[in-house]
Order: structure tokens, then sequence, then C-alpha cells
């Protein structure tokens, strides 16, 4: 996304809303509540998910500085939310009643351009992460997340790549429906592997071995 | 969707494009290919499939008449396509070089706010799908590819609701990572319970029992 847009949507929040703090691990929607509010990620990541019947936790996906949720706001003012928002860290957010969000999509070319681009993105994100579900061994799953993590919330640290929220083996759980020790497991296949490292409490990735790992397509 | 709307997308294409027929299982993109071109369903349905390494079709998304696709257009002129994407049913599809598409898109807000709201629904649709697969039971599994086809792909039938794509136990397999056997097995108890039933090769489903059945949140 170019700096131009990213600084045109961070300015049409912030001239016609509010900042608000949200700490680690605070609820910033509780689904079924009713919304008349959208929310743009300033700093740190949020977390998307629905309580299965017996009480897990699933996450659907994490979004990241720069994203805008409610993800189905719906051009609608009034929005009842179907899943849980929370602050996965410290964030810093943007406010904005959603009517006004809708105004600006409905009167300016370039953000109507520029929410379409970002919900293409929004699309992309999801089908990794639904490709990733329909695996059906562990050991794919797991590495399926990783390469959900690679492709959507990494940046360039040397040869490897550092997932850039501080995912732990409870999100990977969350992520994919297996109990935590069995992510244990298999994440420790990948570390013995070298497709995978965990330092200063961030996962690393190595595309390459990852790939080989799972004797699958490439990651791109 | 309203009919101006659909009539503005639907002239968008065959003003500029041309319109080709597709017979139930013919290949229209093939994963991997080089794309320049998009298209919009006029008529039939149209799946989204990944090809897992043991050979399975994992099955994305059923898309229905009015949809563009591929879904991951990315506002690119060139595109590498990374599903495959198949007639299900006979299709009519109206045929577009995509930067006609980007030119629009770019050039009119009103069609640039339809593309968005259509995305913004494709990703209601997308986060449907992974909820129905981070269920961890298969009855629940098979039951949220009901609610997933409730939601989407259905028309009012007198107490009921019909399934509209004829969707056979093998679909419902390969959306929900399942053996057709357990797919079987799970839907003869959604059948018993009158939460589902099938005649004239359409599902047709009663979303209360169904809901009861899955004691699970409503569908809306």
């Amino acid at each position: 996304m170019s700096v131009r847009r990213l600084t045109m949507i961070s300015e049409i929040f912030e001239n016609n809303g509010s900042v608000r703090q949200y700490s680690a691990h605070q609820i910033i929607i509780f689904q079924s509540s009713e919304l008349i509010e959208s929310f743009y990620i300033k700093s740190g990541y949020v977390i998307v998910y629905d309580i299965a019947p017996k009480g897990e936790k699933k996450i659907l996906m994490i979004l990241k500085p720069g994203d805008v949720f409610p993800l189905i706001w719906s051009m609608k003012e009034h929005y009842k939310a179907r899943y849980f928002y929370e602050a996965y860290t410290d964030c810093e957010i943007a406010v904005l009643r959603t009517e006004k969000l809708i105004e600006q999509t409905k009167a300016n070319l370039e953000f109507s351009n520029y929410m379409l681009e970002m919900s293409v993105e929004t699309i992309k994100e999801l089908m990794l992460r639904l490709q990733s579900l329909e695996s059906t061994s562990s050991t794919h799953k797991v590495g399926e997340v990783f390469r959900y993590l690679y492709r959507v919330h990494s940046e360039k640290n040397g040869k490897w790549r550092r997932v850039t929220p501080p995912v732990t083996h409870q999100t990977i759980a969350e992520m994919s429906a297996l109990a935590r020790e069995t992510v244990s497991l298999q994440t420790k296949v990948l570390i013995d592997a070298g497709a995978v490292k965990y330092e200063k409490q961030h996962y690393h990735i190595q595309a390459k071995v990852l790939n080989a790992n799972l004797a699958d397509e490439e990651i791109s």
C-alpha cells in the first residue's frame, strides 16, 4: 500500500474521529454487539475470533497496522458484530463513526479504490487461512499457519523472515483447531528441520526449508 | 445487490468483452496460469479449489451468478492464478481484459463502490467458510457446510430453503476435508433430525432445526 494512501486513510480517521489506546488482551468489539463505529489500527495487532460451543477460541485472522475493521463493515451504518475483536498486543486505534466512513467511500473515488484494494488483500489472506484449515495432517496444519504468518505478517531479517506479531503455541493452536501439545510437537519438528526458529519472543521462518518440509507448492 | 448495479457490471463486461459457454466440470482457470482476463458469472456455479499434496480437491468457495473472479484480481493487469476455477454446472460467463476492469474501477466511483460491496460480501462468505473449518467434530463440520450453503446459496421454498447449486456428498467432503463416507453418515443424522432433506437433486434446509442440532449460535 502506498504511503500516500496510508496517510489518506489515517487522516480521514483522525480528522473525523478519535484515537484510543487498548492494552493487550482487552476486547475491542464483543460478538453480537451493535456497532456504529469503524476502527483503524495505527499500531499493534488485533485478533478476530469466534468461540466454539465447548469454549475454545477459534482465531480467524490477525490484523495489523493499517487494517480497518470490523472486516465486514458492510457499508451499513448499523452493524451487529459477528466476531470478537481483541487487542493481541497493546494497540493504538483510530475510531470513526461508520456513517462517516461510508460518506467518504461514496464521495471519494481514490478512497473507494483504496478500500477496495484493502478488501482484496483481506480476501487473499482469508483464502490462505482457508487453505491451511483444509489440510488434513497436523504437520501440514501447523506448517500452513507458519506459511500464512510468513506471507501476511513477516519482515526480512537477514536470511530469515521475522514474524512481526509475538505469536505463541497457544495462538497457533487457536488458529489451527489443534491441541497446544500437538502444536508444540509439530513446531519442534519444523525447528529441528531448520525451517523455523524462536528468538526474542518472535518466530523466524526460512521459506525454502519450510516448503521443502511441507513438500508442497512454493511460497510466493 | 440492486438490479441497477447488476445491470451496470453486466454491461461493462459485455460491452467491452465477450461471452463464453462452459460445460459442467470444465476448468476455466488453471492454477499458476498467467491471466490477463477477468470473469463475470451470468449463469451457473463455479468452484474455486486447490489440490492437496495427496491429490484431494479442497474447495474454498462456490461462486454464483453475479460474482466476479478470480477473487484476488488484485487490480493488477497480469495475474498468476493461485487456485483452480472450474464450472460446477453449465455456465455462461462474460470475459473482459482485467485492464478494462481496472480502468472502470479507477474512473467510475459507482463501479468502484460496487466492486467494494462485492468484496465485502466475499469476505463475509470466506469468514463463514473459515468458521466451519475450525470446527473440530465431523458433525459440526458437515453442519457448518450446510450453514454456509444456507446463508450464501439458498432461496426460500415453502418452510424450507432450497440450496441452489446441486451439491453432492462429494462436494461437501471437498469443502470440509472429510471422507465421503463420513459426510454420508453425518448428513443422514441431519436428515433424520429433520434439519435437511434431499429432493430433486437439491438439498433443502430448515435453519431452526439445523441450529438446534448444532446447539450453537443462530443462523442469521
